[in-house]
């Protein structure tokens, strides 16, 4: 993995860039749609690439590890053969849902073991495991394996977990540097900065992680549920602990105005189920605001979904058709409002790129904020 | 509405035409996709038309009636633009789902009477209002408000039924007459012969309905749980009283094999929602036959979907991969399977054309019929 950084803003931290992987280039700030189980749900692969010009997808680790397993995975030649994409992927390291999904599970140093949430059977994720089961996924980018504290999180809790996470992580790094990529091309390991909402621990871990020199640096244990303030308050505390010439991905966030504040304070990749799951709810991101298309208002308005969308669906479908096929709960519907809401945040990551090259990022960011905040 | 027999198969009563509508020209012999609320489950407008390869498709009369409602299907223009198809489309008169969806509904020389199946609201079609409705939805083809008897069916309830719906052809006639198009171009009345499995209430039906020398002709009343012998034996009584020169649409029918076998007996079209219905569980056609995407012996199958297939998903995914989406009860499992089938439908009719043009129709089909009885 190769990162390029291109320009930065005169009024705020927000930068540009060029990371280059075995699958593709990715220009940032960029915003990873989420493949949980090998697909982003309701999604054709043609639709990602070509309808929300994705540039690089997200697997879920403990989903695509229970199925279709690892297994199916190593004989498919990883997860870009098995869905067919051939474009950047990054996993997580299973943390999350583990810590999310599993209904009991025990976290020691050596690792945690969870029970399934299909099925109930028991399972051990190990720092080791986590590196041995991206390899077998083949994502691009690929994460360590960490504990991401819950919000509210007890200070003496907080930093117990994050030293855990530390050590975690040079277990990651060596597991990760003793073995090889089993598809023929190269994989890169991000290291994950933890310390819940505890500046110090936020800079102790920022200073730990960046002290590894892997070649881009993630953060967690953040969009857990903490107020916006937080977010902002740790996001723009870390990025000034870590090095200017290496990516930054900010996990599992946002909105449409998280994604702007935090690009403003240098973030330059971001994941989230936020767009795919409300779609599916109905909710769509606009330029001018949050749309509810289940809403009666729309009943009768025949004018197209998005007048200002850059996806096909946003002119091809009426908000009146839309609203209609949400309420006869037809598929179609979230299929729609899905490439809609990703394709805003694609252009949206892509808008905030022009405009930090025009050097006009600053008042655009300040005068969308507002916009987007609308509701429709 | 216009047809132009176009050729005949020496060994069989098949025939091939052209069927040219205000929305365009159907080569016959041709099947509908069934996209009951406005959409076809699962697929995008565009894809019915470039994967699918879709050339009109059906509409469901008491679906729309009741959401979104006609008044919104007036404002917006018709269903063409509101789902912006500009394909052409066929509806039924409403009278199938009445009998088969609603809970309650009272039968009776005026019209039925019957509950909504969302909100127990109620409601009377009589013929009048069925080519009313259909008005409003603006198809290009609209079907008689007729009777649509189960199987079995007792003799005097179906001759009595029978002699109704001959009554209400009366009166759609006489309404259509009556009416003119909503909004700016032609649409055709097509007739329904209905008389169960009685050989002579079908002959007296079909000899009623060519009587009224409508632009085509429709068969009900089949594929409603019949054994295949029954449904070929009378829709082979019942083209023999139909005019040659115009187009015959089975309704509600059916497998591959009865696509085949119909077209064998001269049926020009066809409905059914078996494809997307059968798709949407995890069964597929193929030319090789029938196969279950879920069964744990494609687990491992990273071959194409359907080397044979014509649509882009058949050798853009798996067997693996599609059994692992419904595995996992992805939507994009259902969205596969779904395009699979109808490509698939579409491709055998265009296929029999094909034989038909060529004067090999028979021997294929009967090649055919084998092949596609297997399981795979």
């Amino acid at each position: 993995m190769n990162f390029k950084l291109e320009s930065t803003d005169p009024k705020s931290k927000a930068r540009t860039g060029t990371l280059t992987t075995a699958h593709g280039e990715i220009k940032t700030p960029i915003f990873m749609p989420v493949g949980t189980a090998g697909t982003v749900k309701g999604l054709h692969q043609h639709e990602l690439k070509n309808d929300v010009k994705a540039q690089i997808i997200l697997g879920n680790t403990y989903h695509l590890y229970l199925r279709p397993g690892i297994e199916t995975l190593e004989k498919a030649g990883g997860l870009h053969k098995f869905m067919n994409w051939d474009m950047p992927i990054l996993t997580d390291s299973g943390g999350y849902q583990v810590y999310s999904l599993s209904g009991t599970r025990k976290i020691n140093e050596n690792g945690v073991k969870f029970q399934s949430h299909i099925d109930g059977s028991s399972h051990l994720f190990t720092p080791e495991y986590a590196m041995d089961i991206q390899r077998s996924i083949g994502a691009d980018l690929i994460m360590a394996f960490d504990e991401c504290t819950p919000y509210p999180c007890e200070y003496n809790y907080a930093r117990r977990s994050m030293h855990m996470t530390h050590r975690w992580l040079k277990r990651c790094v060596d597991r990760f540097d003793s073995t090889t990529p089993l598809y023929g091309y190269d994989q890169t390991l991000l290291p994950i900065i933890q310390g819940s909402v505890y500046k110090d621990l936020r800079k102790e871990s920022a200073e730990t992680i960046a002290s590894f020199d892997l070649p881009a640096n993630a953060i967690g244990g953040l969009s857990v549920g903490e107020p916006d303030e937080d977010l902002y308050e740790m996001t723009d505390l870390v990025c000034d602990y870590l090095p200017k010439e290496k990516p930054r991905y900010l996990m599992g966030v946002g909105t449409p105005i998280n994604l702007l504040e935090c690009i403003a304070l240098g973030i330059d990749m971001f994941d989230c189920v936020l767009p795919t799951r409300n779609a599916r709810h109905g909710t769509i991101y606009t330029q001018n605001g949050i749309m509810n298309v289940k809403n009666l208002k729309w009943k009768d308005d025949f004018t197209c979904l998005d007048e200002n969308g850059t996806s096909y669906v946003d002119s091809t479908y009426s908000k009146s058709y839309v609203r209609h096929l949400f309420t006869v709960n037809e598929a179609l519907g979230k299929q729609i409002t899905s490439i809609h809401n990703l394709a805003f945040y694609l252009w949206l990551v892509g808008e905030a790129r022009t405009q930090i090259e025009a050097g006009t990022f600053t008042d655009w960011k300040n005068k969308m904020v507002v916009q987007l905040a609308q509701k429709l």
